[in-house]
């Protein structure tokens, strides 16, 4: 299966859902473009991707779960706007970030916004669908503990920021809030909408955590590695902000004193040079530490790929199998 | 009744439910400490006395709302510490604001996290209630509503800063959305969970409406007028902050141009002297332009008690009635 296209065929389904929640005409304009401003530079959808196909895979049809699809991409876009605020970043999806553009009140508040839409477009699924209380309950259940786990997991992040002894068990706890607990989300309201049995739903949650976990792991490893033009952020720029990625987790516990020393010189200094970065990068890769996290990331999608083995053949079974395998191998 | 020792009743009813909700146990404990800084620090809990009441006044029992007023609290908590961030504003209920303590990437998080509760303390209190299908989503239609409509009208007042022109109208249509929606979802919720009628239900939110705006307006009076030992902020920073207050809106278009130039002496400026201020404040009471904002916040107290006409007679009824008075007679 060619999965760039299903991807492409997911996002065409739910983008003019996603337009239906956050219209052009929402007042006042400003609030209208600050919220669009991410959801209109692109994305892959992968969330709702994952709410779609889910609820598929376990004998639901793509537009049971549409509402519940767009939510997804709201939320995802709620805590980019909020992350970038926190991180100090100024380009994402090779625009600008909101509060760059329109300042962090601005910011703040078209994030919120976003956030408040997921659950009147959740709530609009339940009502469409006619779900009885108690799936409806767990669909909100889902989506605001997922909420939560990810305030948590961002808080984590946010910490680490100032320590140079963060173990790796810490990294993943932080990282699975931070990018797992959404996918997890993802993948179970699409189950739920779907009206998989409590073994199916289970594995579908399972299955969205490993890829997610995974897919930050190959950001880190993009961030690093990747091109710049495919990837949309200034590569090297984890290591200027100094993120506490699992290669640098990996790298500062491994290297050599010498090498170290290297890293040190580029690791969260905003004014590394250009060079300074290079060297940096050279550490990494001669250390092992972005094989390490590559190889990390596909033992996790090998593991999510057999929580699938619960789900009876077909088309959206073979785009789950297929996401998985396109988390590692992207290069954006 | 003494509304102040009712008010002290409901809080003593919620508080154990906020803290069973935002327990000091959440990790990492700086998010703990964060989320529930300005919810220790004290407050009125209106919004979920508000909530408990309505639920009472149309004939249920105050528990059946529990779970949703402390929702409620934590809902307004997530506005405030945004609110402060975006306002630049250091002290609320005689505390450091949470980002001064914690910095502003702690305080967005806190807000987030917060947020992120409320749809799940709402969905335990259906679930509690077995709420039918159609009331669950009215409950979590009138939330996320409240909370998007809040999202507008703190934009607008963003937007408002940096104009002079600012008309009564539009600062109506603010405050509206920014402390109306989600009183008005206090009362409404409230009466959703108490199996209200349309008819109560409506009056009820029109309730709720009614006494959050004049709750605005005499929040902007006090600011000018009351006592900073009461009041727990700092008199005449509205001013010094530049925020279109009525108070500020009136006395701009009424004010002869002498007077309007001692105001915008002390008007948006951080440094004005504590003398300019007095002064600014002189010409505010001199023209009427404070008594103007009073009067306005009366009437609206009227109409809001004219709508309870259609609930029969009851402590909660009383009550109710008594909190719409307090909102305009209060000195903090």
């Amino acid at each position: 299966m060619d999965v760039l296209k299903y991807l492409e065929e997911c996002a065409a389904l739910v983008e003019p859902e996603i337009d239906r929640w956050v219209p052009r005409e929402i007042q006042p304009e400003v609030l209208a473009k600050a919220m669009r401003h991410l959801i209109e530079a692109g994305g892959k959808r992968l969330r709702p991707c994952l709410a779609l196909t889910a609820c598929e895979a376990v004998g639901g049809k793509k537009e049971d779960a549409i509402e519940t699809a767009a939510a997804l991409e709201m939320f995802h876009n709620f805590t980019l706007i909020h992350d970038d605020i926190m991180d100090h970043d100024e380009f994402r999806r090779n625009v600008k970030t909101v509060h760059v553009i329109w300042g962090e009140p601005i910011a703040i508040i078209a994030g919120d916004a976003l956030f408040a839409k997921v659950f009147e477009a959740a709530a609009a699924n339940a009502s469409r669908l006619k779900l009885n209380l108690e799936r409806t309950l767990e669909l909100f259940n889902t989506l605001s503990k997922a909420s939560f786990e990810l305030c948590q997991g961002q808080a984590l992040d946010m910490l680490f920021e100032s320590r140079d002894d963060v173990t790796e068990e810490e990294y993943m706890r932080m990282i699975s809030g931070k990018t797992g607990a959404l996918t997890e989300a993802a993948a179970k309201a699409g189950a739920l909408l779907g009206n998989a049995d409590g073994k199916k739903l289970q594995a579908l949650a399972s299955y969205g955590r490993l890829i997610g976990v995974a897919f930050q792991m190959q950001d880190d490893v993009l961030g690093v590695w990747g091109k710049q033009e495919k990837f949309g952020k200034p590569i090297g720029s984890d290591i200027r902000e100094g993120k506490r990625t699992l290669i640098i987790v990996r790298a500062l516990t491994t290297a050599s004193d010498e090498d170290r020393g290297v890293l040190l010189k580029a690791f969260g200094k905003s004014h590394a040079t250009n060079e300074e970065i290079r060297e940096a990068i050279g550490v990494l890769k001669r250390i092992g530490a972005i094989d390490y996290v590559a190889e990390r990331a596909r033992k996790l999608v090998a593991e999510a790929k057999r929580k699938l083995e619960v789900l009876p053949d077909s088309r959206a079974k073979e785009a789950l199998l297929g996401i998985a395998d396109f988390v590692v191998e992207r290069e954006f």
